[in-house]
């Protein structure tokens, strides 16, 4: 078992730069975080403002990416990393890719924000939304709590609460076809709610694919696209004490 | 100006590395390619059984971007390449994720297909739904020859017909409005019908990323999230012969 921690890496130097990289990760994400919780409060609550407050702060997170990439790609030049120091740059460059992806998942969610705002809502269905966003913003954090702390388990249970996070979404899609039906009239409305819905849907998928970066550089295995099971049994594997490979699998 | 080819590398054993990798993408690229193809023939035409080979088809895809990811990661590891080398091997790394949530967009639209196959469908829209298919295939077939040719003048362009599928992509989902207003039994399947239509606009999106990397490789320029225009004046500026930097900007 390849299983590596940051307290294996070769010069000083190096951990430092690995250290502020991680750093600028970590902020990217709270602000990533911040969009989200603002893009949510300004649909729940007609705030058109606030809606384009998140357009308008999406350069910022554009910025952080192209500067993390850039301090990523030094790394490679300057270091040539090997082994768990090449997978963990990997893991950033891909993890800001999909950060920057929910960033402009949550600009959608502000312009349409703005659009709806003068519409007058219907509550339960907001009330709905609210969750949802309430629990891919704890999915968002909890991957990068998995990414700080190293933790493949934390990160394959943030791929769990995806399925939950698709179920909600289920509901509320169900529950604005109902009021299409009701009064036709609702419809171009209701589309934009659904598309900022679908939003925060791939927000969920996003924080998968870095719950599967953070499994790949701490396992040393890549678990994309084997599903949820195969991947707990991978880890679960390279948790068990070693001889104990023969147990039942 | 660093603007770099392929034939300035270092070692023959690198050169071979590079090429290998290079013709995996394109033939990841051209897998992808066929799927959306697949899908969009099996939307228009109510085949769920070739909606169902799409879906199926996606593991494949899903199984190449593993396999050009490791490439990449034993370059790295190996060779320890610099300046456009080094780009290079990152702009492929992050070409084949947008290749492979392109497939995804794909897998989507052919499980659209396979719950609409046996609805009847509303001849005009689809029609214009297979004309959308056919431009957003373009797209990607020409970024993957920019790509192969290593033309960031020909990235740009594809980024600017990402603006006519969107158009195109806007003309759809307001007709599919009028139908449901029309016929509000129609709703639960022109949703269908609108989220297959959102996945090729986002194909659409998924080539310009691509376009992106490749003016980030041939240019040495981080052209993501500047715009079009502005876009377009970088690759102008690389095109001017030297000494004429004071020329109107």
């Amino acid at each position: 078992m390849e299983k590596v921690g940051l307290e294996k890496h070769t010069s000083k130097q190096f951990d430092a730069d690995l250290e502020d990289v991680r750093e600028l990760v970590l902020s990217m994400g709270g602000l990533v975080e911040q969009q989200i919780a603002d893009a949510v409060r300004a649909l729940v609550d007609g705030d058109g403002g606030l809606g384009e407050d998140v357009v308008r702060g999406d350069t910022e997170v554009n910025r952080m990416e192209i500067e993390i990439d850039e301090e990523c790609t030094r790394i490679l030049a300057r270091r040539a990393p090997q082994a768990g120091d090449l997978r963990l740059v990997i893991a950033i460059a891909k993890t800001i890719t999909d950060l920057e992806r929910i960033g402009d998942e949550a600009e959608k969610i502000g312009r349409m924000a703005t659009h709806l705002a003068s519409y007058e809502r219907p509550k339960s269905a907001f009330r709905q939304i609210e969750t949802l966003g309430r629990h891919v913003r704890e999915m968002v954090r909890d991957v990068l709590d998995a990414f700080a702390r190293l933790d493949s388990e934390s990160a394959v249970h943030v791929a769990r609460n995806d399925e939950e996070v698709d179920r909600e979404y289920e509901g509320i899609v169900r529950q604005c076809i109902t009021y299409m039906m009701e009064d036709p009239r609702t419809i171009r409305h209701m589309l934009d709610v659904l598309w900022a819905v679908k939003a925060l849907e791939r927000i969920g998928d996003h924080s998968t694919n870095i719950g599967e970066y953070v499994v790949y550089f701490v396992e040393g295995k890549d678990v994309r696209h084997i599903g949820l099971e195969a991947m707990e049994k991978e880890i679960a594997k390279s948790m068990r004490p070693r001889g104990d490979a023969s147990a039942s699998d």
